[in-house]
């Protein structure tokens, strides 16, 4: 038989991180300072982030060297292994072939720790001895906590409080690795505190809880804050993803015709895709770029290029990036991984310049797409990967159409393990599709920031 | 750097099943007929069990052939993983090294799969439409579910009441993979029907829960029934955990000075170390086997080799095993998989015939020995797989003590990512050790059925 999994050695553990900013046509744009809307110097970042990180955020170097103690801690469950969904081909007939990363195999359960782990490592490096985050789903302060615990890190960690009532799992794994974790609005900041005098039941938001992080960050001395997606340094790191299924692709002799990924924050779709662009950028090879976001959320097919801050409350430098508005509040879907109003502005840059394909689909269609994985392949998805998944599934149904074998690759960027309960609403027939309101879009949009 | 993880390629996945019968220097004992008392007779298990499955339990021959069919579905996770724990070893400050076999990468998230493949295609295979089960903790359920899924297989599963409310993570999971799960005691049986007559709020029991799975199949045309331990065939089909790890110890030119594994039913310790003992036997190599169960449940080390019933109300074969008499009810410790009044046949002989050393542990030692691998090696254990990773230490401290390099190896045959409310009783000071009512055991054993 053939094999159904591509495994690299730990040797083949890139040794490098591939920096898209350096094969870009045109150049990214620098984020601003709101205040004076100056490019932002790098000595802005310093109070937040290690130099390390800050360095790597603003470089325009291609290939970035990775810390041996870092590739050591990725050996844990690096390299991942490279999938071929034999049993979703047959199901839906196609002529195509379905390779697929799979990701959820890290502690944390998603792709999340490929940059949880040399954000930790720098910051250690440099004497800091705490990180604050905020987490929402939860996969991002998992994967924080994972990676403090390998360097001798304290871990705070505000998880919006909507979602540490619904899943305590997630909250009790990251205490699991020593972390301490707080419902945001907490009592623990004067953010929280003022929020919590004016309404007692708040249930937070991402944007309340990076306020708290950053306040927790801002007023100690030896304490950083950590972010799961969106910058360039965290997009950086996720291309180990990519760069081993390259390998994974030449140990089978397949290039591949399309490439999807779901899309929040941008990290696990960059991860994936970027390090495979430079070859298509230079016309060497033809591969189509899908990133997949939900229709309740459309930061790419309904937001707008513009300047604007990355939180809710305005306390980031602005960046250039698709947007729906700082103000933008998605509804409540089943993927909370995928509900940011912002996207990674190397991913925005990508579209904007015309290398990746944005299509937005509805959540029936992405559990619909999970469940028929979980039913062929095993694997359970979380509800961001079953975006990736039914954009598989639209290519490969193409491809049936057209009678066409091509290859269709797709990151599985975490299992569902503590997001069960959307299954079983999903099963249940307690889902729906939920649109976004079209007039707090338009409000929101009329709110940007004037830059320039 | 040496490497972590030691992966095998997918055409070393076996060919062979391993029967330990064939080469214990004492034979096995028959299960016998409960009214009769004489040895059962092959045709009196086919109304539950598969022609194929019933030759194997009873067979004697050393190695059995996998069919093809059974390893192209065990290539969606196997080979698994055998992983250096160096974290740990780091932590214990131990001269010895500690390997482990990780059976938590299969969909399911532990070793139950490796059985639930081969049984659901053996009974497909002879035209059975529907399997029919109980679960405890849920993750002999799940992997049913997924097995049924890939053989076109309707899946009906009972699932004890209170982990039906305490788990619903695990429920949801099966039918998310297509099983029908019902709280038992549930109104689908007569079973069920009677004793909720008589009790509206009966939390069930495994008793409970296998009478109305066994109810079901033998009331249907196209029903069988599957185990996930205990029977000799099942701890065929998980032999594959073990020749694996021969082969991975062999890649880094070791071999075990020993192996420990957690104890329920038996299967995963069984799997794991019966594909080294021949060696062991015929005096060419020296390996000890220590098998691991919870202080509360304390099957091999306080109970009596004897025949017992395998379920509680008396609807099994008598089975001559380790028991603690199957009226014996374990008190509620967090650990549903290894709550088993009985013990596999084969490694109760193992057990009887010197070959294997129990011992038994609190659950808070568990508990803590779960705790520092998951800070230390990143992965969170199942609660029954604690008990393997507190052996292991256990090991490693004489071999700090004793100032021995010794090679220790067990099998982590679980994730715990269904288990967190436990770790959170645990980090919230709320577990404690629970003693078995000594009482209870002696009426428990007084009440043994009386053969020869």
């Amino acid at each position: 038989m053939n094999d159904k999994k591509i495994h690299l050695r730990e040797r083949d553990i890139p040794d490098h991180w591939y920096n898209l900013a350096a094969d870009l046509p045109n150049a990214l744009q620098p984020p601003r300072n709101p205040g004076s809307l100056e490019p932002l110097r790098p000595e802005e970042m310093t109070p937040l982030f290690a130099e390390a990180l800050v360095e790597q955020e603003i470089s325009s170097e291609r290939w970035i060297p990775i810390p041996e103690a870092v590739r050591a801690a990725y050996s844990v469950w690096r390299p991942t292994p490279m999938i071929r969904a034999t049993g979703l081909e047959a199901a839906l007939e196609t002529p195509a072939e379905i390779w697929y990363k799979w990701e959820g195999v890290s502690p944390a359960g998603s792709h999340k720790p490929n940059s949880a782990i040399p954000q930790a490592y720098y910051n250690a490096r440099e004497g800091v001895r705490r990180l604050t985050t905020e987490t929402g789903a939860g996969q991002w302060g998992s994967s924080l906590s994972y990676a403090c615990a390998q360097f001798g890190l304290a871990c705070h960690i505000y998880m919006v409080r909507v979602s540490f009532n619904q899943k305590p799992y997630r909250a009790s794994m990251m205490r699991t690795w020593g972390a301490t974790v707080h419902p945001s609005p907490s009592d623990q900041t004067e953010t929280g505190k003022r929020i919590l005098a004016e309404d007692r039941d708040n249930n937070g938001s991402l944007g309340i809880a990076i306020s708290e992080a950053v306040e927790e960050a801002l007023a100690g001395e030896d304490v950083h804050y950590a972010l799961g997606s969106v910058l360039n340094h965290v997009l950086l790191h996720q291309t180990v993803v990519g760069q081993e299924f390259r390998k994974q692709m030449e140990m089978v002799d397949r290039w591949p015709d399309v490439m999807v990924g779901c899309v929040g924050g941008g990290s696990n779709f960059g991860g994936f895709a970027f390090p495979f662009m430079s070859e298509v950028l230079d016309g060497g090879k033809a591969t189509r770029f899908v990133a997949v976001e939900p229709a309740a959320c459309p930061t790419l097919t309904r937001g707008r290029i513009a300047y604007d801050f990355g939180d809710t409350v305005g306390l980031t430098p602005l960046i250039r990036m698709h947007t729906l508005g700082s103000g933008f509040m998605p509804p409540g879907i089943h993927t909370g991984g995928l509900r940011y109003h912002g996207m990674a502005p190397l991913v925005s840059a990508a579209v904007e310049q015309g290398i990746v394909e944005p299509i937005a689909i509805g959540q029936l269609d992405a559990f619909a797409a999970g469940l028929l994985f979980a039913r062929t392949e095993g694997i359970v998805p979380a509800p961001e990967a079953n975006h990736a998944v039914h954009g598989a599934i639209l290519e490969a149904e193409r491809c049936r159409a057209e009678s066409r074998k091509e290859v269709i690759a797709f990151n599985l960027c975490g299992h569902g393990h503590m997001d069960m309960s959307a299954y079983d609403a999903y099963l249940g027939n307690q889902l729906q599709d939920v649109p976004h309101d079209e007039q707090a879009l338009a409000l929101a949009l009329s709110h940007l920031p004037k830059v320039g």
